[in-house]
Protein backbone atom coordinates (compact mmCIF):
# COMPACT_ATOMS: atom_id res chain seq x y z
CA UNK A 1 0.00 0.00 0.00
CA UNK A 2 1.25 3.59 -0.49
CA UNK A 3 2.38 5.13 2.17
CA UNK A 4 0.37 8.20 0.85
CA UNK A 5 -2.55 6.76 2.21
CA UNK A 6 -1.19 5.71 5.48
CA UNK A 7 -0.30 8.90 6.26
CA UNK A 8 -1.89 12.06 7.49
CA UNK A 9 -2.76 14.25 4.19
CA UNK A 10 -2.90 16.86 3.88
CA UNK A 11 -0.57 17.52 6.46
CA UNK A 12 -1.45 19.50 9.13
CA UNK A 13 0.92 22.65 9.30
CA UNK A 14 2.00 26.04 10.61
CA UNK A 15 4.16 28.77 9.43
CA UNK A 16 8.01 29.26 10.20
CA UNK A 17 7.21 32.78 11.96
CA UNK A 18 4.27 31.16 14.20
CA UNK A 19 4.19 30.82 17.54
CA UNK A 20 3.94 27.54 19.79
CA UNK A 21 0.11 28.40 20.45
CA UNK A 22 -0.85 28.66 17.05
CA UNK A 23 1.34 24.82 16.51
CA UNK A 24 -1.11 23.55 19.33
CA UNK A 25 -3.88 24.74 17.55
CA UNK A 26 -3.28 23.30 14.40
CA UNK A 27 -2.75 19.70 15.94
CA UNK A 28 -6.17 20.19 17.97
CA UNK A 29 -7.91 20.95 15.28
CA UNK A 30 -6.74 18.45 13.25
CA UNK A 31 -6.45 15.70 15.66
CA UNK A 32 -3.01 14.94 15.13
CA UNK A 33 0.22 15.12 17.94
CA UNK A 34 2.82 16.88 14.96
CA UNK A 35 2.58 19.76 12.19
CA UNK A 36 4.97 20.51 9.94
CA UNK A 37 6.92 24.00 10.46
CA UNK A 38 7.09 25.59 7.10
CA UNK A 39 8.17 28.45 5.16
CA UNK A 40 6.15 29.07 1.39
CA UNK A 41 5.04 25.12 1.73
CA UNK A 42 8.58 23.94 2.41
CA UNK A 43 9.34 21.84 5.46
CA UNK A 44 11.60 23.55 7.87
CA UNK A 45 10.95 21.43 10.57
CA UNK A 46 8.23 19.76 12.85
CA UNK A 47 6.45 20.30 16.26
CA UNK A 48 4.86 17.65 18.39
CA UNK A 49 3.03 17.15 21.22
CA UNK A 50 5.94 15.89 22.89
CA UNK A 51 8.17 18.87 21.96
CA UNK A 52 5.18 20.77 23.31
CA UNK A 53 5.39 19.11 26.36
CA UNK A 54 9.22 18.75 27.24
CA UNK A 55 10.83 22.04 25.48
CA UNK A 56 7.87 24.56 26.37
CA UNK A 57 5.29 23.30 29.35
CA UNK A 58 8.07 21.84 31.00
CA UNK A 59 10.85 24.57 31.22
CA UNK A 60 7.62 27.09 32.30
CA UNK A 61 7.98 29.02 28.50
CA UNK A 62 4.50 30.53 27.29
CA UNK A 63 2.88 28.88 24.06
CA UNK A 64 1.70 32.17 23.08
CA UNK A 65 4.96 34.04 23.37
CA UNK A 66 7.66 31.01 22.35
CA UNK A 67 8.03 31.09 18.54
CA UNK A 68 7.33 27.50 17.01
CA UNK A 69 10.88 28.18 15.74
CA UNK A 70 12.73 28.09 18.07
CA UNK A 71 11.63 24.87 19.86
CA UNK A 72 10.97 22.92 16.65
CA UNK A 73 12.85 19.64 15.79
CA UNK A 74 15.07 21.18 13.03
CA UNK A 75 17.34 18.12 11.36
CA UNK A 76 14.10 16.42 10.13
CA UNK A 77 14.58 13.35 8.25
CA UNK A 78 12.30 13.39 5.25
CA UNK A 79 10.95 10.36 2.98
CA UNK A 80 9.64 10.17 -0.45
CA UNK A 81 5.83 8.70 -0.92
CA UNK A 82 7.27 5.68 -2.94
CA UNK A 83 8.85 4.47 0.05
CA UNK A 84 7.82 0.91 0.78
CA UNK A 85 6.06 0.77 4.35
CA UNK A 86 8.05 -1.86 5.42
CA UNK A 87 11.20 0.17 4.94
CA UNK A 88 9.61 3.48 6.41
CA UNK A 89 9.10 1.18 10.15
CA UNK A 90 12.43 0.52 10.17
CA UNK A 91 13.69 3.99 9.93
CA UNK A 92 11.35 4.65 12.68
CA UNK A 93 12.21 1.84 15.17
CA UNK A 94 15.77 2.16 14.60
CA UNK A 95 15.74 6.03 14.87
CA UNK A 96 13.19 6.71 17.32
CA UNK A 97 10.85 8.85 15.12
CA UNK A 98 7.24 9.08 15.78
CA UNK A 99 6.41 11.51 12.74
CA UNK A 100 8.21 11.11 9.29
CA UNK A 101 7.23 13.87 6.85
CA UNK A 102 6.57 13.16 3.24
CA UNK A 103 7.79 15.71 1.10
CA UNK A 104 8.02 16.09 -3.26
CA UNK A 105 10.90 16.39 -5.26
CA UNK A 106 11.25 20.60 -4.39
CA UNK A 107 10.79 19.79 -0.76
CA UNK A 108 6.85 20.85 -0.20
CA UNK A 109 5.72 18.59 2.68
CA UNK A 110 2.60 16.23 1.04
CA UNK A 111 2.20 14.34 4.68
CA UNK A 112 3.06 13.42 8.09
CA UNK A 113 3.75 9.78 8.62
CA UNK A 114 2.81 8.56 12.56
CA UNK A 115 4.31 5.45 13.40
CA UNK A 116 1.34 4.38 15.58
CA UNK A 117 -1.24 4.60 12.14
CA UNK A 118 2.07 2.62 10.54
CA UNK A 119 2.29 -0.27 12.89
CA UNK A 120 -1.64 -0.25 12.95
CA UNK A 121 -1.06 -0.88 8.91
CA UNK A 122 1.78 -3.22 9.21
CA UNK A 123 -0.37 -5.39 12.03
CA UNK A 124 -3.21 -5.54 9.89
CA UNK A 125 -0.94 -6.76 6.58
CA UNK A 126 1.01 -9.47 8.64
CA UNK A 127 -2.24 -10.93 10.44
CA UNK A 128 -3.19 -11.67 6.50
CA UNK A 129 0.23 -13.02 5.84
CA UNK A 130 -0.36 -15.28 8.64
CA UNK A 131 -4.56 -15.94 7.87
CA UNK A 132 -3.28 -16.80 4.45
CA UNK A 133 -0.47 -18.77 5.45
CA UNK A 134 -1.97 -21.06 7.52
CA UNK A 135 -5.19 -21.74 5.75
CA UNK A 136 -3.02 -23.00 2.88
CA UNK A 137 -1.40 -25.33 5.66
CA UNK A 138 -4.82 -26.31 6.57
CA UNK A 139 -5.35 -27.33 2.59
CA UNK A 140 -2.49 -29.62 3.71
CA UNK A 141 0.44 -27.54 2.00
CA UNK A 142 1.49 -27.19 -0.62
CA UNK A 143 2.35 -31.09 -1.22
CA UNK A 144 -0.82 -32.04 -0.13
CA UNK B 1 5.00 -13.00 26.19
CA UNK B 2 3.18 -11.28 29.16
CA UNK B 3 1.70 -7.83 29.62
CA UNK B 4 3.60 -6.82 32.08
CA UNK B 5 7.07 -7.13 29.83
CA UNK B 6 5.47 -4.66 27.20
CA UNK B 7 3.82 -2.19 30.03
CA UNK B 8 5.99 0.83 31.19
CA UNK B 9 6.47 -0.85 35.30
CA UNK B 10 6.03 0.92 37.41
CA UNK B 11 3.94 3.12 36.02
CA UNK B 12 4.83 7.22 36.15
CA UNK B 13 2.44 8.25 38.51
CA UNK B 14 0.91 11.38 40.39
CA UNK B 15 -0.85 12.20 43.51
CA UNK B 16 -5.08 13.16 43.06
CA UNK B 17 -4.18 16.46 45.01
CA UNK B 18 -1.38 17.20 42.09
CA UNK B 19 -1.41 19.71 39.36
CA UNK B 20 -0.86 19.36 35.72
CA UNK B 21 2.17 20.73 36.42
CA UNK B 22 3.05 17.89 38.48
CA UNK B 23 1.63 15.77 35.79
CA UNK B 24 3.86 17.07 33.08
CA UNK B 25 7.45 16.40 35.59
CA UNK B 26 6.27 12.85 36.30
CA UNK B 27 5.95 12.36 32.46
CA UNK B 28 8.97 13.98 31.46
CA UNK B 29 11.25 12.29 34.03
CA UNK B 30 9.86 8.80 32.94
CA UNK B 31 9.98 9.53 29.29
CA UNK B 32 6.22 8.50 28.84
CA UNK B 33 3.06 9.86 27.52
CA UNK B 34 0.72 9.03 30.33
CA UNK B 35 0.48 9.41 33.82
CA UNK B 36 -1.70 7.01 36.42
CA UNK B 37 -3.41 9.68 38.97
CA UNK B 38 -3.58 7.77 41.76
CA UNK B 39 -5.05 8.19 45.58
CA UNK B 40 -2.82 5.91 48.21
CA UNK B 41 -1.69 3.75 44.98
CA UNK B 42 -5.58 2.95 43.58
CA UNK B 43 -5.99 4.13 40.33
CA UNK B 44 -8.26 7.08 39.90
CA UNK B 45 -7.93 8.54 36.59
CA UNK B 46 -5.25 8.94 33.53
CA UNK B 47 -3.52 11.97 31.95
CA UNK B 48 -2.17 12.17 28.66
CA UNK B 49 0.32 14.50 26.69
CA UNK B 50 -2.51 14.69 24.69
CA UNK B 51 -4.90 15.65 27.40
CA UNK B 52 -2.16 18.49 28.18
CA UNK B 53 -2.21 20.09 24.64
CA UNK B 54 -6.31 19.63 24.13
CA UNK B 55 -7.48 20.30 27.69
CA UNK B 56 -5.01 22.69 29.22
CA UNK B 57 -3.18 24.40 26.81
CA UNK B 58 -5.23 24.62 23.69
CA UNK B 59 -7.76 26.15 26.43
CA UNK B 60 -5.48 28.74 27.72
CA UNK B 61 -5.02 27.02 30.79
CA UNK B 62 -2.29 27.42 33.45
CA UNK B 63 -0.76 24.26 34.43
CA UNK B 64 0.27 24.96 37.82
CA UNK B 65 -3.23 26.22 39.04
CA UNK B 66 -5.18 23.20 36.94
CA UNK B 67 -5.66 20.33 39.41
CA UNK B 68 -4.79 17.06 37.72
CA UNK B 69 -8.12 15.96 39.19
CA UNK B 70 -9.95 18.57 37.19
CA UNK B 71 -8.73 17.32 33.37
CA UNK B 72 -7.81 13.72 33.93
CA UNK B 73 -10.04 10.84 31.86
CA UNK B 74 -12.46 9.65 34.95
CA UNK B 75 -13.59 7.04 33.52
CA UNK B 76 -10.54 4.47 32.28
CA UNK B 77 -10.86 1.04 31.29
CA UNK B 78 -8.29 -1.21 33.40
CA UNK B 79 -6.94 -4.78 32.50
CA UNK B 80 -5.47 -7.33 34.37
CA UNK B 81 -1.50 -8.42 33.99
CA UNK B 82 -3.24 -11.60 32.88
CA UNK B 83 -4.99 -10.60 29.13
CA UNK B 84 -3.38 -11.56 26.28
CA UNK B 85 -1.27 -9.01 24.21
CA UNK B 86 -3.60 -10.11 21.48
CA UNK B 87 -6.46 -9.27 23.01
CA UNK B 88 -4.95 -6.35 24.82
CA UNK B 89 -4.88 -4.85 21.27
CA UNK B 90 -7.92 -5.39 20.07
CA UNK B 91 -9.49 -3.23 22.66
CA UNK B 92 -7.03 -0.25 22.30
CA UNK B 93 -7.94 -0.29 18.64
CA UNK B 94 -11.45 -1.07 18.92
CA UNK B 95 -12.16 2.02 21.59
CA UNK B 96 -8.99 4.44 20.37
CA UNK B 97 -7.04 3.88 23.88
CA UNK B 98 -3.51 5.10 23.58
CA UNK B 99 -3.09 4.11 27.08
CA UNK B 100 -4.23 1.59 29.11
CA UNK B 101 -3.54 0.66 33.33
CA UNK B 102 -2.74 -2.20 34.53
CA UNK B 103 -3.96 -3.04 38.01
CA UNK B 104 -4.15 -5.92 40.10
CA UNK B 105 -7.23 -7.26 42.76
CA UNK B 106 -7.16 -4.44 44.70
CA UNK B 107 -7.40 -1.36 41.85
CA UNK B 108 -4.07 -0.58 42.88
CA UNK B 109 -1.71 0.40 39.45
CA UNK B 110 0.74 -2.44 38.53
CA UNK B 111 2.14 -0.34 35.03
CA UNK B 112 0.93 1.42 32.08
CA UNK B 113 0.48 -0.15 28.60
CA UNK B 114 1.11 2.49 25.51
CA UNK B 115 -0.60 1.26 22.37
CA UNK B 116 2.92 2.09 20.47
CA UNK B 117 4.99 -0.74 22.99
CA UNK B 118 1.71 -2.95 21.99
CA UNK B 119 1.55 -2.50 18.43
CA UNK B 120 6.07 -2.99 18.24
CA UNK B 121 5.67 -6.17 20.42
CA UNK B 122 3.25 -7.66 17.84
CA UNK B 123 4.89 -6.64 14.46
CA UNK B 124 7.97 -8.25 16.21
CA UNK B 125 5.69 -11.19 16.93
CA UNK B 126 3.87 -11.82 13.32
CA UNK B 127 7.15 -11.64 11.29
CA UNK B 128 8.81 -14.38 13.38
CA UNK B 129 5.45 -16.38 12.80
CA UNK B 130 5.58 -14.92 8.79
CA UNK B 131 9.01 -16.16 8.83
CA UNK B 132 8.99 -19.60 10.65
CA UNK B 133 5.15 -20.53 8.24
CA UNK B 134 7.55 -18.95 5.10
CA UNK B 135 10.70 -21.14 5.49
CA UNK B 136 8.24 -24.07 6.94
CA UNK B 137 7.07 -24.06 3.35
CA UNK B 138 11.07 -23.37 2.07
CA UNK B 139 11.04 -26.89 3.23
CA UNK B 140 8.58 -28.35 1.25
CA UNK B 141 5.98 -27.77 3.44
CA UNK B 142 3.94 -30.58 5.54
CA UNK B 143 3.24 -32.80 2.86
CA UNK B 144 7.01 -32.39 1.61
Amino acid sequence: MNLMRIAHVPPAAVELSGSVADAVRAMVDNGVGAVAVVDLGILKGIFSERDLMKKVIYRNLSPDKTPVAEVMTVEVESIKAEMLPADALRLMLERHFRHLPIVDESGKVQGILSIRNLLEHMVEELEDSVNSLTSYFAADGPGG
